[in-house]
């Protein structure tokens, strides 16, 4: 199965996510990036629909928005 | 492993994340509740801290909004 990608921002409402979503699709099934830090998967994350973090984007090219940690905007400041 | 709850209300987005959950997590693994039809669990959800829908109640109670379809007041009401 192709994975699914975490991207967050360190905050501390992405860490709990990140946690629970880790328990239930499997470590192994997702890759996680912080664009907080790895700033050049900014523009990837935003192709991908991503308007805030923590968010995940599906195999299939779905993007879910997980709580609100911090708006994409808020990253690029 | 104690299955997580995705509480719901029937709402396109709403569906659009089921799909993606169902296939991330394993049918097997998820309790579907539609809240807008199942109205008795509407309080359940509440007690979760569920504000808003679609979101998943994990096994270890953590509760994960996810995108955004309707608050639990427009579901109520």
């Amino acid at each position: 199965m192709k994975k699914s990608i975490f991207y967050h921002a360190g905050c501390p409402v992405c860490v709990s996510a990140e946690q629970d979503i880790v328990n239930l699709v499997g470590t192994e099934n997702v890759e996680i990036v912080n664009i907080g830090q790895d700033r050049n998967r900014i523009s990837e994350a935003e192709k991908a629909g991503v308007n805030s973090v923590p968010a995940l984007v599906t195999p299939n090219g779905n993007t879910l928005h997980i709580n609100f940690g911090a708006s994409i905007a808020d990253v690029k400041g």
